[in-house]
């Protein structure tokens, strides 16, 4: 199969290209090198079967790459929760409008399937917890959340309207190799700059569900191989929880530091930080996957990788070095 | 109070707003004329507390115009469920894009409350009937659905980041004067022209719940007066349905007309209408609230309108001939 993945540079995007190439499909990899890596495709670039394409999908169009695709996968966005409020059109723009014109482009090169990487954020703090797909309507509390509820929307709508098939991946926060923001990040960059104290958003008693990034790809992979409804929405977490403060014993004991811990207060990290994310995942479940990893055993591979990988911490530019075509360019 | 109403010389704006002035409100009225009738506010232009500016939401802003505005009401959008497909970024641009503009504007000139027309078509198919606030996370089935759940999202978001307490209404369809689209407007259009035959989409069985527009100006200030949570979420619809069929039947008899039906087919009228729209207002029946008029009574006031108003049937221009100023012209 042909398919079209945009962040392919990012973390999810380019674990799931290099399982798609050794699965034996080809793949035409999107970014915009904002945040994503040139050095994670680095084995992807070694394969015949991968071509890269360097495109802001803001203005520029997907249409005209859209020859033989078979399925776009949609995983370009800004996957910053924490600072939505710092700049309150970004989500808007680059999650919302930027799925709005991916979508066009299927549309009208009348691709028939669309893969879309949304979030457990969008069911706000919702009252039913594990938090099943359909539990009741949420009233949003992220703008990031938000402008994920709206993708989903628009996919569903041109699902409807133009005889396409959706999945919609609902993620808990994913760990492991190529993980480059979130807490485990914080919390690493904070103890390798000063293992003596560490500042924690909160109170530390926020309760998250993480699922290692292979897990999350096995579950990507079998849902699009064994499930083709109109709209097919999974939640994509693990069956355990644990809070922040002991994710941080685990980063402390791995790295053997003991740190003095400063907590901000109160029971939610920032504006629209979720004080409790745990998802139902008996969907997922329901088709045989279950993760490998515990959230303990993620958060480990996490911090090796960050340990083996410090240039990921200190990132000067945005600019790849290998050299990638631009649309004018093609 | 000191008003901002969006969609001002629209259906429910314009009534809305005539509401406002006879409670002693001051309204700044804000329209774009691509389907507002400027006829619709000739008595809110005598008012002595009514302004009225002449504004493109997607290009202009509404900063400078909000001193001294207590609340912005935004009631401007694309209201035409049936014709999404045929440009599937139209709903993105006046609805969801629209509402973004309007509430950049709403933090940066310090509002701190905002009422939003939605609908009960952010529903989907609900398996729910009547469908509840807190009905199963809906599956959007058309483009207007899926950019009111867009700017829903995101008010709620902004609530929550921006201390701004909110309003949504989410609407069933509503009749009475200075209804403008609609079944009921397209059943009377027809049997104008012609009272021999009548064209149905679907098969007439598509069940819907119809609000007569006073009731539901009555609802919308009832909210706005006593409640104060930060999201504040209410089904706005009677406890009543009628079939399409129905619907006809009481147009013809006061009509006195006795068309052939013809069926287009299908128990869905056009892509991504629901075959039951059925709303469970308890939530505002609770504060009291209660529809004065029956659905029967609606359609007939409807038809009523329209055969008073036969101009609103064969509208050549959206000029308004009443001079307004743009921004540029302040």
């Amino acid at each position: 199969m042909n398919y079209l993945v945009t962040g392919a540079a990012g973390f999810i995007g380019s674990n799931l290209i290099d399982r798609l190439l050794d699965g034996g499909h080809s793949v035409l990899g999107v970014d915009n090198f904002s945040t994503g890596r040139e050095e994670f495709l680095r084995s992807a670039l070694s394969s015949g079967r991968f071509r890269l394409r360097r495109l802001d999908l803001l203005y520029d169009s997907l249409l005209p790459f859209m020859d033989d695709i078979d399925i776009v996968v949609h995983f370009a966005a800004n996957a910053d929760v924490r600072f939505g409020p710092d700049h309150p059109t970004k989500d808007l723009e680059q999650n919302t409008i930027v799925t709005a014109r991916v979508l066009e482009a299927v549309r009208q090169a009348g691709v028939k399937r669309v893969a879309f990487a949304s979030t457990g954020s969008v069911y706000g703090e919702s009252p039913v917890v594990p938090t099943p797909e359909d539990a009741p309507f949420p009233v949003q509390t992220s703008l990031y959340g938000a402008s994920k509820l709206a993708a989903e929307g628009m996919i569903c709508a041109y699902a409807e309207a133009f005889d396409i098939t959706a999945f919609i991946f609902r993620f808990v926060s994913i760990l492991g190799e190529r993980y480059t923001h979130g807490h485990v990040f914080d919390f690493y960059q904070q103890l390798s700059e000063h293992n003596d104290v560490v500042h924690v958003l909160g109170d530390g008693s926020q309760r998250k569900s993480y699922l290692y990034v292979q897990d999350c790809v096995d579950a990507i992979l079998l849902v699009l191989q064994c499930t083709d409804s109109k709209v097919n929405i999974f939640n994509l977490g693990t069956d355990e929880y644990c809070d922040v403060n002991q994710s941080l014993s685990w980063i402390c004991e791995y790295l053997n530091v003991k740190p003095r811990r400063v907590y901000s207060g109160g029971n939610r990290g920032w504006i629209g930080d979720s004080p409790v994310i745990f998802l139902d995942c008996s969907s997922i479940r329901s088709l045989g996957w279950r993760p490998l990893l515990s959230i303990r055993e993620g958060i480990i591979r996490t911090v090796k990788f960050l340990d083996a990988n410090r240039w990921v911490c200190s990132r000067a530019t945005n600019e790849p070095s290998i050299k990638t075509r631009s649309a004018s360019q093609r």
